[in-house]
């Protein structure tokens, strides 16, 4: 979490105690009092700059129900409403129940008494009872009412210790859901590919697929209550550069849509409903952020050298193809890594050779002849739905994902070599494989790399000239430590820093138990870089360095002394970082990296970044 | 896996096809066959020595329901028997109605209607009368026959894309199962601390708290159809010398309770039912190898040094109380290794500082002088019951467990150390850290020890002298990378092969879509504990090394090439290790180790493993 906002912020906050209650009654007040009150609440600083405007609540299923307080006058009809959505309720079981009969062979007998003991249930048992009583006792609305009586019902029934009564909890929760489901009358929500110009999206949590289908142009920042600052999803809102805040507790309680929010992506801060003092602040903030940002652009024709005119070569990281504008305003040199993850998300079927190429072939022509280095698929096999019917072990992280994955189901892997090369007829592109932790890895991809090489000569295909040099990550501890090896086998290394830390440390970063003892300046992080830009040196290949380290300004001279001299970051980080290469001298930022490889105890090492001036 | 068996074996095997059908058909013939065929399974084998006795077998709730044909004029009886289950399922949900009814507030309105749903089921619905005619049909059964009616039921259901309907699965799964228990009238099955004595168990998968209850003088060895060979339950069978055999497919559908069967745990074969020939060849080979284990004990007394007088201490690790037999036979120095996981397994509540005081006290007399070094817990919190209310985050392997967990739930660690410090005065202990990563958790952890000690000198109670020295497990590639660092704050030093080899090549070993990928041979493992045999030499502190590698005889020059001089495995392996020790020179050792560190390839090193002629 960065540092707070230096200047006292002009009003009294209302800071809400993160109690363990329900926030029914808190919810409720805040809706009944007219304008709502302004509410500060603290969470993770993911994603760079200030985000005001107007929330757009993202339903996962995980968000809580609508609830707040009704006046008097407006009790019966709120009873009305919890009737009509029971009879709702009871109509679908009733198609259903016709659907059932329908069936041959008559399986649905066992169906039929279910159904039927779902439509008593529906007609007037204590859940129905309940939830009406409650409405005219506690006015509130009838979704509140039946969530609260659920909730006491199933207490009622887990305190009994019996199997038979812990399956009919779900019933319980089935009717009840789908009466919250009739009263809210909520379609599945529409992706976020079309929120209106200026959305803040706020939601529980955003899946790294929901994040994929965010237009950076029309959403203007984004806060959840879960995730981690390395969680997979702030990586990609730092990569679109958005302002963005996770592990927000209690915002979805506070969160109204339509209402006004700034996200500070500095402080970590979420303010709902601003007074017009605080939003003037930040308003004036956000205009100080876009104005350093734009000074930093004015870099982006100015090489990347350092003082004594070592050059530094500064390329960006692509999640998504809509980044591509990005990443011409910024002035990378290339693209460092295309990960190629973003083709396989959202769709139930496996993206072809074809659609592929036309994705990659897209960037390259973007890049006019900047290399653009794309990695094979980096995902576990679980994750790719029905299509190839793997299950997750119980530790996907270890487990069959990238070019394991790649090299078990190899079918994978060709479609995606012989969509680079066919795109690679459009400009240089590299190829770089995941993960990889022996020789053998390499050698197989390699062997199946060739052998796709020689189908297109056999069907006269066209081929790219010279032909894609093939590199791997180095980011499993292994794979650092034989990097000697593995830099026999391959044209190019690129030092993958967040599994890197993950691996060597066991920290997975997106599990917020351990998450804060996630350290990319654990001196073991270091030597294992300093160990593979030594090996790459020595063979005489590339490396590159393209985890979130890449883009932070404070590390330059550090990864510079230790050997690093291409970086691959998101883009809006590359200009600051460029500022960066171009203070330091390779003397003083040898010098440093050398005080701090010598220094085994990771919290000095945070001091003597801190300390370093550049110089 | 070992190599097969070298000589071919005297009859022709009837090696079953691995069909995906339900074997139903296949199971009944053999039953109706008279004297059963032999059958040899293959699977891996990961226990030493040839099992042979009578199955046993193991109930985990995954294994098949007893199927079997039954003769024509059973048919009646057999309907019978399951009308009378139906019977007293019904009775059963009866007394369940009256217990709900009894409940103050009326939860149970709800509930009522669904049993009464369950009732009308189980009186007459497809599901009794499908089984009912199955029964006269086909001749299988009850049981059988409401299996496959259940399979039928939720199959249909399955085709029907609704959540009503899926919620609805379960329901018939659980009239079915009731059905299913009262038929068969099996009541929970006994733990495995009673078993006939010679009984082989077989079982879908045995838990580690399954295997943590196993009395290995009434157990002849054990068979699974899951498992892998780094599994936790095929460590735990190492440790208590059993014949084991795991990932065996087919193994439930061809096994009959109180079958003749051989485990050969060394070729990894199962032969159910043996013909007289094979039987009496596997009880020669059996001889044979308990004749060599007996003559490797002669080596007990002998003291393990190399030919040129260096001593290598050879100490056992000790997974449950019950090895402490096998550890006094085997001539280990020591117990270098006890993993206090034992005491938390198999109950709901957390063990207090008596009842583990009394566990170790008990190890450390048995051991009468010789040094006893405890593991601190090595769980994930989630392992750990409702105690703890903590739940598993994603990649469970990284994430809250061992020294974190302690360190985060300080009155786990407490409540160790105070059971450490009371035993230790009966003899001389070690405290060990599991999983450690940082300086800082190390400092945390002997903060904590301190505090301990005086909170004993202030309540008067007696502490050992000297106190117990405090280690830490090198067992994560961070640790062994800033060995160095660690190496100054801790009196010594362990090294976990098993983990870091998982963490450094990040392979789950347990997760068999992976774990052919596992291999500690890897040049990384190699080069880490070298780093960190070298660091704790540098600091004057005493390594061990503590993982699987330890005790396999093959690589015993190697790790002492490495530095390592005190050895610690299952008591078992002491032995042959032993007498791997007394061949070697330190000369030849460390030329064998620098040469293999010199390897970056580790198909190159596992060839230079296997040449290694010792001398």
């Amino acid at each position: 979490m960065k540092s707070r906002t230096d200047r006292p912020l002009p009003t009294v906050w209302s800071r809400p105690g993160v109690s363990g209650g329900d926030g029914l009654e808190e919810a409720a007040g805040s809706v009944a009092g007219g304008v709502p009150p302004m509410v500060r609440l603290d969470g993770v600083a993911v994603g760079p700059g200030i985000g005001i405007g107007t929330i757009y609540l993202h339903d996962t299923g995980l968000s809580p129900i609508p609830e707040y307080r009704i006046a008097g006058g407006l009790v019966e009809r709120e009873r009305l409403r919890l009737a009509e959505a029971a009879d709702r309720a009871i109509a679908e079981l009733r198609a259903l129940g016709s659907k059932v009969r329908a069936l041959s062979d008559g399986p649905g007998e066992e169906l039929a008494c279910i159904l039927e003991a779902y439509e008593q249930m529906l007609r007037g048992s204590r859940l129905l009872r309940g939830a009406d009583r409650r409405i005219g006792e506690y006015r509130v609305n009838a979704e509140a009412a039946v969530r609260v009586e659920m909730t006491e019902l199933i207490g009622a029934f887990s305190a009994m210790d019996d199997d038979y009564l812990a399956a009919r909890i779900d019933d319980i929760r089935e009717v009840g859901r789908r009466l919250i489901r009739n009263l809210t009358r909520r379609p599945r929500q529409p992706g976020l590919t079309t929120v209106p110009r200026g959305s803040i999206i706020v939601a529980e949590e955003l899946s790294p697929a929901d994040t994929a289908l965010l237009n950076p142009r029309l959403v203007g920042g984004l806060a959840t209550t879960l995730g981690a600052r390395q969680s997979h999803t702030a990586i990609m809102a730092r990569s679109l550069g958005l302002p963005a805040v996770v592990a927000v507790p209690g915002l979805m309680r506070h969160a109204g849509a339509g209402a006004t929010v700034v996200v500070d992506g500095a402080s970590g801060a979420v303010i709902l409903n601003p007074d017009p003092e605080t939003l003037s602040w930040y308003r004036n903030r956000r205009a100080s952020f876009l104005r350093t940002r734009r000074s930093l652009l004015r870099l982006r024709d100015v090489p990347s050298v350092t003082r004594d005119g070592v050059p530094v070569h500064l390329h960006a990281n692509v999640e998504l193809p809509s980044e591509v504008e990005a990443v011409s305003q910024s002035g990378a040199e290339g693209i460092g890594l295309v990960r190629s993850e973003f083709l396989y998300m959202n769709r139930d079927s496996l993206p072809g050779v074809e659609e592929q190429a036309e994705a990659f072939r897209t960037l390259i022509e973007h890049m006019k002849g900047r290399p653009v280095t794309i990695r094979t698929l980096d995902l576990g096999g679980e994750k790719l739905g029905d299509a190839l019917d793997i299950k997750a072990g119980a530790n996907p992280a270890l487990g069959l994902r990238a070019v394991r994955l790649s090299l078990t189901r190899t079918e994978l892997l060709r479609t995606q070599y012989a969509a680079i090369l066919r795109a690679a007829c459009h400009g240089p592109a590299r190829i770089l494989l995941p993960m990889v932790c022996t020789v053998d890895e390499v050698r197989a991809a390699r062997g199946i790399l060739n052998e796709v090489v020689a189908s297109f000569r056999a069907e006269g295909q066209a081929l790219p000239d010279p032909l894609p040099p093939l590199g791997v990550m180095i980011e499993v501890p292994a794979a650092a430590l034989s990097a000697d090896a593995l830099a026999r086998e391959v044209d190019f290394f690129a030092i993958g820093t967040n599994d890197l830390t993950q691996y060597a440390l066991a920290i997975d970063r997106t599990d917020e138990a351990v998450a804060h003892l996630y350290d990319p300046l654990h001196p073991a992080v270091l030597r294992l870089i300093h160990f593979a830009t030594g090996a790459a040196q020595a063979a005489g290949i590339p490396v590159s360095l393209c985890g979130e380290m890449a883009g932070d300004p404070r590390l330059t001279a550090l990864l510079f002394g230790l050997g690093v001299r291409e970086l691959s970051m998101a883009a809006y980080a590359i200009p600051a970082v460029k500022q960066r290469v171009r203070r330091i001298t390779q003397d003083s930022a040898r010098e440093h990296a050398h005080r701090i490889l010598g220094q085994p105890d990771a919290r000095h090492i945070a001091a003597l970044v801190d300390s370093f001036s550049g110089g």
